[in-house]
């Protein structure tokens, strides 16, 4: 198990879609899923669970059920594109490349973790709010988070999916996942076909990060 | 910048709620928020924004709208603890004894962080489900996660919070957040009155990761 700096890992953390099939040993996948235990929850809660999927005909069956929210995605993603510049354009449809090709071979992958939560387990404090709610997410995807970056450290290729839920009632049949419990990351893991990990594309701090008011840059 | 191992960070990255208002240089305050910024969301979309508030008066606003929130939660959470066992009862009573001093401190936090989304810029999948949505999240909280591994490597004492998304209008108006955006994190860090960071209290692996099928051990 080598070391890595956490800034290093979180730097070189991206989504990498394309993994060869060989099997993950048991030990690593064990360190991954523990780092995913150490994540923050809402009250210590730790309303989630995850299910590492090896299951050949699982996996398969959840490769047919990404198959359609796929389709859909990525067709209005290509729409979208087409009005957009030169430079959007190839470095768009290198990753719609990657997903297509993703959305191919998900059931290769040697393992697919999927993340359940328990809304009955959490506070959520934006429920009543007459916007969209997302607080739930903040006591499962800090652990998810922390699940990528142990494989960034494990040598691992990995991305977050979230378009199966799409098709949860299919997935939890599939899954023999209760009633009370819900669906909301998917991630496909396996060593990487090509580079892996490696610089990330992302907007600068300076369009991100406000200090004291919205829209005030950070100094 | 220490050089620090991305288990470790992870392993020991808890929520410290008792923080000195002595301020945080820059330079650490950049990198935090910088790695925030290199989380992963939807479609590269980065729909979240972050806004560093460290100016008194606003914060102190943002400490008069926690208490109302935080009375009504610790306080349901007290019956729940009057009837748990005594080893349950006296480590989440340290917890909330550690709450409710951040309660009546969180405007002396040298700065508190506050993420804010856009959902018009989300693919919220679980959106038509019959049971609340968390999907928002996944393009949100991996980046808050990434803060707070930061946080750790930095010597930062963070917790992550939600409580304030109750009084989310009032909060929105005292850092200017436009009409189309909501909050979703609140992260008040500062450098710890105790050890700080350290040991985690979490279930056992055995009790979080199934194999194959739900309730299944992960070999």
């Amino acid at each position: 198990m080598a070391y890595l700096d956490v800034y290093e890992a979180m730097r070189t953390t991206r989504a990498v879609r394309r993994l060869r099939p060989d099997p993950i040993p048991d030990d690593v996948l064990r360190r991954v899923v523990e780092a995913a235990t150490w994540g923050p929850t809402g009250g210590n809660r730790q309303p989630w669970r995850v299910i590492a999927v090896r299951d050949v005909a699982k996996k398969r069956r959840l490769q047919e059920l990404y198959e359609g929210p796929w389709r859909a995605y990525s067709a209005g993603y290509r729409d979208v594109l087409a009005a957009a510049t030169d430079e959007v354009r190839a470095r768009d449809g290198r990753m719609l490349a990657a997903a297509d090709y993703l959305a191919a071979h998900l059931g290769e992958a040697p393992v697919i973790l999927v993340f359940c939560f328990n809304a009955g387990l959490m506070a959520i404090t934006d429920a009543a709010l007459d916007r969209p709610s997302v607080v739930g997410g903040a006591s499962v995807y800090p652990s998810v988070q922390n699940a990528l970056l142990a494989c960034r450290a494990e040598g691992l290729g990995c991305t977050l999916t979230t378009l199966l839920c799409v098709n949860e009632p299919e997935v939890k049949e599939v899954l023999a996942i209760p009633a009370e419990w819900g669906t909301c990351a998917f991630v496909p893991i396996g060593y990487p076909v090509g580079r892996g990990h490696g610089p990330l594309n992302r907007r600068q701090l300076e369009t991100m990060a406000y200090a004291d008011t919205w829209g005030a840059p950070l100094s």
